[in-house]
């Protein structure tokens, strides 16, 4: 019993540190129960409640399946359901109509091949990668809505009675829904984009140079050991979040205007950044693994460029770290280009250093030159798409 | 209209392409149409159709809903159907049932109360990670579920008997769905991984050869641009295969034993695999954005390391491809031992050429050699993860 009381306390520990980590998600969970108790009351109240709950079960079930953590992800799910709730039905009705005139037999062939027919066509388009990625949910919802209508087996003239009853409950759910979203508390998937490359941006600056100091053991800023290891492990966030913004950035993409973003805000441009930084991301991984190697420079060597290195990897966390403020501000940076010219002049200074060493056994010191290089060359990318991104 | 029809013809040869490709998807849309016609065929003969819909529409929606396009998929999702509508009905009657017992007004209470309380607490768990990567799905159904009956407004007696005839309908959707899910051209997500992995890794063993082939300008193999370029990018499906990765082994846990995979195989060993190629192919991504660098290493000391070099990543590449060969027939080869042998007596030689060399100022040519000697670890640690595979 004991054993069980711990392990549930554990997991109420974990779940406690996840709503204090970000009250956000316990807001959320809490909106969406408000949600739900509005429509709920909504149909309490109004006469509509016929005690069948065939009509309020669509408008509950549209706010459990809609409700999503970003206002993007809502709007998505809402505008797709919409839109695909509209032609399905225009279309279930129609063919419906066309086989009502038909006789008897010939009305269920036409029925059932035009499910058959549709179900694969719609399925199939799921594949198509610009489809998927935009209308995915509203297809499903499409292939939903028509076979229902179709396969109900009312008359024409009470499935127009029937479509607009779901309709107009399909709508108060959406609108219930996208109200309580964006009023309370509304956690807008652009302006997560925005945080997570920045917040990216500065942990690549920091394991960099955390990454570079641990190479030629200085014994790490401070001696803190537990908060540079922390640091060091910041490149693995970014060449992990590919996922994460690509999907930010498909969602943000339904928002409307809202804070510092105006409508069709250029999200591609967040993405170009996130590859550059994964593409920097991929170098400090290389750098990382060298240091780890066993074959290890011998000590005048490293004394001879230690200054050259750390110098270098400064600049450049420098830059990436302008370069966040200023994605943070959204203004063009005036002091990026001078600190552009800082870093390339460390390495120039560093490759003064190597020319003047003309000895070399110590090939995976040598290794961590052109991988600095390459960092600086891909901030130099960032530099140009930051450019864009403010523009 | 004739830009129209142009722009219809390309969009019609995108999706023939996409068919053609992988016949598997044509097959999966066809058994889409199949599963739904076979539904509403069920429903059409037999007399439980009664004309509102209202019991044969749970079937379609669990169908459309839960067929997906390998079998792991739509067993996770049937599965966490079932239970999440078994176990939030019964919750559900269960708090109807109490809430019965009192007053109008207290009723009314009960019912609001729980239905918030129940939905935030459900929503909340969708972030724990752990229950988000098994139970999503299930989540969203028992929210949906436990709101519908709790304010369906029934009364329990009625209400038991309308959860009968769901759960059946539901039951019948669900294993139509299976039936034809597994009995028709089966993709299993297993068999997906597996491939995917296999196929990762001899792109990765092509791209490493043809990458320092290139660096040291001979020319590629035959002088075949087009095939040469097409193997260099291999490495790159290596990099952003981690989310798929992920969702095919999560989803092939829930599928039972098929083939050559028994149940309860050791998916996570997959995916530490996909790991450790993945480390592999930022080693080639930094040597490949070494070999795009201004600086280059002058003719002499290339010719001199060039044959180390070739030799070590054929060697490499020799052994990815054994490891490949070896995962797809789930052998444990003979061969790798000595091919890693051979491989690190290569790297033993084009250390030797080094030493010999005595004199550095081209740092990216030497920059080459630790991220080979790294790539030739990080092989190591595969081969360490694949003797755990077959096991």
């Amino acid at each position: 019993v004991l054993a069980a009381k711990l392990k549930v306390s554990g997991f109420m520990k974990r779940a406690w540190k996840i709503g204090a980590d970000d009250p956000r998600k316990a807001v959320h969970c809490i909106k969406v129960g408000l949600a739900l108790t509005l429509v709920s009351v909504f149909y309490y109240i109004r006469p509509l409640y016929d005690g069948v709950g065939g009509t309020a079960m669509w408008a509950i079930m549209t706010v459990v399946v809609i409700f999503e953590f970003t206002v993007g992800g809502s709007l998505y799910k809402g505008l797709n359901r919409a839109i695909a709730t509209l032609s399905a039905g225009a279309l279930a009705v129609g063919i419906h109509w066309l086989a009502s005139k038909s006789g008897e037999t010939a009305e269920h062939m036409i029925l059932g091949s035009a499910v058959f027919l549709l179900s694969s066509a719609a399925t199939f388009s799921r594949f198509i990668p610009t489809i998927k990625v935009q209308f995915d949910y509203g297809i499903t919802i499409f292939i939903l809505t028509f076979n229902l209508v179709a396969l109900s087996g009312y008359r024409v003239d009470e499935l127009l009675e029937l479509a607009e009853q779901r309709l107009t409950t399909v709508a108060i759910g959406i609108s219930i829904c996208l109200l309580v979203c964006i009023l309370g508390c509304p956690v807008w998937a652009g302006e997560e984009l925005h945080l997570l490359i920045t917040c990216n941006m500065e942990k690549l600056a920091d394991s960099l140079v955390v990454c570079v100091d641990k190479y030629l053991q200085e014994g790490g800023i401070d001696g803190d050991k537990e908060a540079s290891h922390q640091n060091l492990q910041g490149y693995k966030c970014v060449l992990n979040s590919k996922a994460s913004e690509d999907s930010l950035a498909n969602l943000a993409r339904w928002e409307p205007a809202h804070g510092r973003f105006r409508f069709r805000y250029p999200w591609r441009q967040y993405l170009k950044v996130g590859a550059a930084m994964r593409y920097c991301a991929y170098c400090i991984e290389t750098l990382n693994s060298c240091m780890n190697s066993e074959s290890r420079a011998p000590e005048y060597i490293k004394k001879h460029i230690r200054d050259g290195c750390v110098k270098l990897s400064l600049e450049c966390s420098e830059v990436l770290k302008e370069l966040a403020s200023s994605i943070k501000s959204m203004k063009k940076s005036s002091r990026i280009n001078y600190l552009v010219g800082e870093k390339n002049n460390a390495v120039e200074e560093l490759l003064d250093a190597f020319k003047s060493l003309q000895q070399a056994d110590s090939a995976p010191l040598l290794g961590s030159l052109p991988l600095v290089t390459v960092a600086s060359l891909l901030i130099e990318i960032s530099v140009r798409t930051d450019g864009v991104v403010d523009a």
